[in-house]
């Protein structure tokens, strides 16, 4: 197999998290991020269309298994529980991410304006496809909007707290707790 | 007064909106706006940081709006409660603008995904601000923010909602009207 390693994908995508946590996100190149992974700059553009795209590599596959989760939702489902059917297929898939990586990775987004905004465009496009799994699920507007809504605010406040807390917390637990506490905030109890 | 004319800002916010329609965003000029406006380019620079920024020139009244209303609603609201009041006072402020110049902005930033993230920004600003309102009338996290989050999503909908409405619906009923559906998709009734 000669000089191949596998996994360059996994290997850029740590060296970035590094490099953004201690340089920051604006002192740090491709060209470094693809020296420090032991790659070429070549390589790192054949995987990421740019230096944002790096920290959300794993968002398309994650996009489908929530949207297949929502479609795979029993019949009788309300939107919302449809939706929260897909949040656990995001949370299976997740939850096996290690979680000070995880934790890493939001605090370098958190630093960053740029990557903020490239967060929240994931979020939305999550979103908008969840929207449209539920129109397929007969979901009329303006529910299938706010429920595919509600449902990226829950996995974005779910993965906070399961990135702060305890090494034996499930994600998916954290999901279904913040699921129940958005139902009670509706509610008003 | 000589040549001074008031509300530039205002026709700079019209003359942008015009030309972003007619030729689109990428094609316009801050110097071709001023121009159309009858000011300077300089006068733009003056106004606004940059093209996007435009489009969104009432968000800061806008966000101060909500967290006043937030902040002044009545002791024993629930979060969600607050959240509405503020979105009431929003509501109260958007509900003068001209609704064909509304349902303009809102085609024009859908045709533009910089457009569409400066919005998002805009939208989690509004967010982060509500969520900081309800910390301060004693809302705990996760609460707080899935209130907030909520919130901004109601307000998106019924925006939406009240553009493409008949010319004598008023945008603080179709608030309300989202607000009752967003309870009744989280209470799966």
């Amino acid at each position: 197999m000669g000089r191949w390693q596998p996994d360059s994908r996994g290997r850029l995508q740590e060296a970035a998290l590094a490099l953004y946590s201690e340089r920051g996100f604006d002192q740090t190149t491709a060209a470094q991020i693809a020296d420090q992974a032991g790659l070429t700059e070549r390589t790192f553009f054949r995987h990421f269309a740019d230096k944002r795209e790096v920290l959300f590599g794993g968002s398309a596959i994650l996009k489908e298994r929530i949207v297949d989760g929502v479609a795979g939702a029993p019949t009788g489902a309300g939107p919302l529980d449809a939706v929260a059917a897909g949040l656990q297929a995001a949370a299976a898939m997740l939850g096996e991410s290690r979680r000070d990586l995880t934790r890493q990775r939001q605090a370098v987004i958190a630093a960053n304006p740029e990557l903020r905004e490239r967060e929240l465009a994931k979020l939305a496009d999550y979103a908008a496809a969840v929207t449209e799994a539920l129109h397929e699920r007969g979901v009329p507007e303006p529910q299938a909007t706010l429920a595919a809504d509600a449902g990226t605010t829950v996995l974005r406040v779910a993965l906070q707290r399961w990135a702060t807390a305890d090494e034996d917390t499930d994600l998916a637990v954290v999901v279904r707790e913040s699921f129940a506490e958005l139902k009670a905030v509706a509610t008003g109890t």
